[in-house]
């Protein structure tokens, strides 16, 4: 069979990792699918650039989009980055002129996932993006033929590497998160500016990618429900510890009642669960269907190699003619995305709270909880030399007390609601620390 | 597009579940693939047996073999079981038909799976298996098309829920293994003859064709080194647990110069180790390649439901036509399966020792594993009231000391010719027991 001709439009990490994969298990992974992959084209920014992949050979375009549309090229792959310019008019064009396109842009997906998807489908080409979602982990796989015949009730996982890492490290080392922050910054593990990574942003571009795929929905990222991980402090991760928890960075969407719940924000999870272990850069998925069960896929999220990997699956499978609509289904059968109201989510929450030691004080937290209807399964008193704030045992006024709460399930409304009222009573030094419990 | 007609032979829990989910999620399915799955011809042993599904109004075949050669259906649905008889018969007769064949049958891979991807080749059809290896886990996917462009290193798992939720019990129970088996008996999750099961012959059949779709090696099993669970005791538990690890029964496969290590034997494995906490009936599998890095797959490895959603994923892989080489590669690259010898095993060891207190006897027992090169990285004595063996200490004579040492790295056979000597010196009373540490 004809060798699979391609165009690789951006040659940074991932790139060059492609690069390096192909000229490395090429002649296998060509017995694998009958037919050879073949790089013919490439486009940089900077072609001068030295790189660790001898492109001299190769065919070099400048515009991205002249490499898309090029007669020399069966199939683009955009390694570009970023939801708009280069990348977006790249992958449009190689669409609009039957090509298919493999893709690690999660923000170009998250962004305009549904009207390329429909531009693919009108040429009847793949647009394959395994590389977008938790690098080298083949989620996107899964959710598309190893689960199609499951209806899938909820999609959850460790999506972020920088901050899985952060986290362990500071579970590990009880070192606080600006401390260990820079020690990542430093070790190349997170960038200088964080906050794509540590304040969800990354995560919830993911997640919209997981949702759609699982639930047939369109892609919606804009109003998702996030938080990162700034505020996790060393007493809640102690705190957690000596309940039986550990805490992670998740992406959470499941099909309720009233639409789809897509969160992102830090959980608590039972330490002797198998996700709970996924430490340090790791990433994982797991998905809850109707037949299949919960099936958990754990791997590396990043790096060239891994990422690579992922591209190349992908990039099989155009060549082999397998091919699946984009996100599960075809455009026409995708439903809107009708997001749940996080005030609606139902679970056990942890909540930490800073009290000062006065008469009546953890009565009036008691009785806030209560008038919404929530019970508590544990409450831990983290102060060590003095009983229970408020319970008349010596202890200097105005240094406030640590409690510890684990409610049983409720609301999120009930709790926020309840937060809201202990707050204005004035009894805790700063705001309420409140982390959701994934149940698992 | 017409729908994919399928013939169902076996009408077990399987068979059950895959009509149960074409029943509840076919329309769902025929959205995502673009052409519904019709089961048209079923045959089984007794067809007045009552079944939850109702399959009066279709065709019914006494024979499998008559309903694998129908011209009334394209695709046979294997889930018979066993290697040989009306299985292998239909298997064989609907490939050679030019039919695709889908099936859960390990034995039947295990014992013939390369001349049946020969006769599938031959007529440029598909045998698909995903269910056949760990039930509802996708790994079977994950080795042929999302790691096609990786030469793997080492895939191992959890492949036996019996093993897995004994050794579960015994664990978090501190109860022996024959208490736990009979529980287990009497909970429907062991069989009444368990040595299929705990006897590894179970997980030896997984494990062998995840070797061939690993490495393209011919599917072997007879010789493969097993060792069951029986051997493992309370103390094993409570001693790994000590030093920090759980022990899982596994089979593992890695590619050494020597050829393929093929294995299936009790494992220590650090506890706080994803793999570790995949606790109960349920199975993992992890694979080590060059660009992927360690991939685990987590899930249910049985079941009706479960199983049924491999099946149902391969299916549509037919219905779509996804189709790739059986065992990852045309049965003409697939290479002879070269064994290298288990003696040639490198890797950590915990030993545990039964050890008679008298003078001397320790030294002999250090003196014995430094003639063979073996270093020791711990050393436990579990005899609460005295010193180790032989140091003098006052004790009773002839009473077994427990004594447990962890190795630093070394060879299967200088492991062996140590414990044969210490055996042979006569100061421990009883086998001493070897379990081997698997490097994550």
């Amino acid at each position: 069979m004809e060798p699979l001709k391609l165009g690789l439009a951006g040659l940074g990490t991932v790139g060059g990792g492609v690069l390096e994969l192909i000229a490395h298990n090429g002649e296998a992974l060509a017995g694998r699918c009958g037919r050879a992959l073949v790089v013919t084209g490439v486009s940089a920014r900077d072609r001068a650039k030295p790189r660790t992949v001898d492109v001299s050979k190769l065919e070099w375009f400048d515009d991205p989009v002249a490499l898309a549309r090029s007669p020399s090229i069966d199939v683009l792959v955009e390694l570009i980055g970023g939801a708009e310019g280069s990348a977006r008019a790249a992958v449009e064009a190689a669409l609009d002129a039957g090509k298919s396109v493999v893709t690690a842009n999660k923000a170009l997906l998250a962004e305009h996932g549904t009207q390329l998807a429909r531009r693919a489908e009108a040429k009847g080409v793949s647009l394959n993006f395994e590389a977008a979602v938790a690098g080298g982990i083949p989620i996107v796989k899964t959710l598309r033929e190893s689960l199609a015949g499951n209806q899938v009730k909820r999609v959850f996982g460790i999506l972020n590497g920088t901050c899985n890492y952060i986290l362990t490290r500071m579970q590990n080392e009880g070192k606080g998160f600006a401390e260990v922050l820079a020690d990542a910054q430093a070790a190349g593990y997170a960038e200088a500016d964080p906050s794509f990574d540590v304040d969800g942003h990354d995560t919830a571009h993911k997640l919209s990618i997981l949702t759609s795929l699982a639930f047939g929905t369109e892609i919606s990222t804009d109003t998702t429900p996030l938080e990162g991980i700034r505020t996790i402090t060393p007493a809640d991760i102690k705190a957690a510890d000596e309940l039986g928890y550990r805490i992670k960075l998740l992406g959470v969407a499941l099909r309720t009642d009233g639409g789809i719940e897509q969160r992102v924000h830090p959980t608590m999870l039972p330490k002797n669960s198998a996700i709970a272990q996924v430490d340090g850069v790791l990433n994982c998925v797991a998905v809850d269907s109707d037949f299949a069960g919960e099936i958990m896929l754990v791997g590396p999220g990043a790096g060239a190699r891994a990422t690579a990997s992922s591209v190349v699956s992908d990039l099989m499978d155009i060549a082999t003619g397998t091919s699946r609509p984009t996100f599960r289904l075809p455009v026409a059968s995708v439903e809107p995305h009708i997001r749940a109201p996080i005030r609606a989510h139902e679970g056990g929450y942890y909540i930490r709270l800073s009290v000062y030691d006065r008469t009546g004080a953890f009565a009036a937290i008691a009785s806030r909880m209560a008038e919404q209807g929530i019970s508590l399964e544990s409450i831990v008193q983290k102060h060590p030399r003095a009983g229970l704030p408020g319970s008349g045992r010596p202890s200097r006024i105005d240094e406030p007390t640590p409690v510890v709460m684990i409610t049983h399930e409720t609301t999120e409304a009930a709790i926020r609601q309840a937060l809201e009222a202990i707050e204005a009573d004035g009894h805790v030094h700063e705001k309420p620390q409140m982390i959701r419990i994934e149940k698992l």
